[in-house]
């Protein structure tokens, strides 16, 4: 296995270009995001076997819902066999996103608690039906936000840690809308492939970029 | 003068690399950031030009203010210089950042307030002593969460709009805490040049790559 002289201890993956790709192949658009599985596992397995710490997963967010029905229904049932499957192996899963919507797959509801798979070894978040904008306002709705006096204290995603690096498939130079708050100090990397071409050379790089990094967090 | 399908509306610019191109120049760090002002005031003349509606410029933060005071010294001195230019212009300024820290550089007082300098034409932002958790936090301190309902309209720099465009000169592929609630759907390019060593053709380039980029505002 490559050994690096820094790793990242969080790691977000914006997993992006499964429509883009599928259309390429002559596929209809929907059909894309089921070859997104094996590249989620493997990165998985990559970070396990490196001792990444904590592993981030946009999985799909509010804003997306709002595409045709048979793309949401191919997303939402990748997400769910993605954790389903993740639950079957090793990690300290936690599912974060808004559960109060008809779009919240309600699979994944018992690990809206984080919950320990297997003998855990890495924290694995995966976003949801995720709004950076529900996110934000998430204690504000509940009334508690003067308790803590901290806006960021009360985010609902307030379990996920910071990120230390982002990396984004198909080319997409942006963030989305994921996790604004713990992104702050990210570095950002941009693999120009679509997320179902992924391979462990990508992530390499990624890595390799990553530890020349000069890491401030804003100092 | 260069023409372009499709222009941001805002731009965001983080304006990185003052020190190290100083340190290259075999001068100290601190030397930086006067020449800094030049790059700022060509980007905000091609804006005008242009047609940009609004303008943002990174000037300084908390997080900075821990650095040594010779480097604090510059970087004050060089924003109050920028916005004392651009306020002999035409511009609709507005300064956010933290006002109640002695690093907060009272001769920008008066541009706390949106202030129509000349005829307007373009708004200009520019963060000095800004602080994300600051920005995020202000309502909450002041106590008027609740009525609003919505985190997002309570921070300090509510005044400023959405970004379309973010600009990083210094290779840096990161935020640093620029923004976040106006980037979360920003589209994010690098210069790897200094800052310092701004020319115009970096900065079409970056227009040029945001006018082939698919907006979604994360549909």
């Amino acid at each position: 296995m490559k050994s690096f002289r820094r790793l990242p201890q969080h790691i977000g993956i914006i997993p992006d270009g499964n429509r883009r790709w599928a259309q390429h192949k002559g596929m209809n658009k929907q059909d894309g995001y089921e070859s997104g599985l094996r590249p989620g596992l493997e990165v998985y397995e990559l970070c396990l076997e490196l001792g990444i710490k904590e592993l981030t997963f946009y999985g799909f967010t509010v804003d997306n819902t709002k595409r045709p029905s048979a793309q949401i229904r191919a997303f939402r049932k990748a997400c769910v066999d993605a954790v389903e499957y993740l639950a079957s192996k090793d990690a300290d899963l936690l599912v974060v996103g808004n559960t109060q919507s008809p779009f919240f797959p309600k699979a994944l509801l018992p690990y809206t608690e984080r919950t320990r798979c297997g003998s855990g070894r890495i924290k694995v978040n995966f976003l949801a039906n995720y709004g950076w904008n529900w996110d934000l306002n998430y204690a504000a709705r509940n009334g508690t936000i003067g308790s803590s006096g901290n806006v960021v204290d009360g985010i609902a995603s307030s379990d996920i840690s910071r990120i230390d690096l982002i990396i984004r498939w198909g080319g997409g130079r942006r963030l989305s809308g994921f996790l604004p708050i713990q992104s702050v100090y990210a570095d950002f990397y941009v693999v120009d492939e679509m997320w179902p071409d992924y391979c462990s050379a990508q992530f390499h790089k990624a890595l390799e970029w990553y530890q020349d990094q000069d890491i401030t967090l804003g100092g």
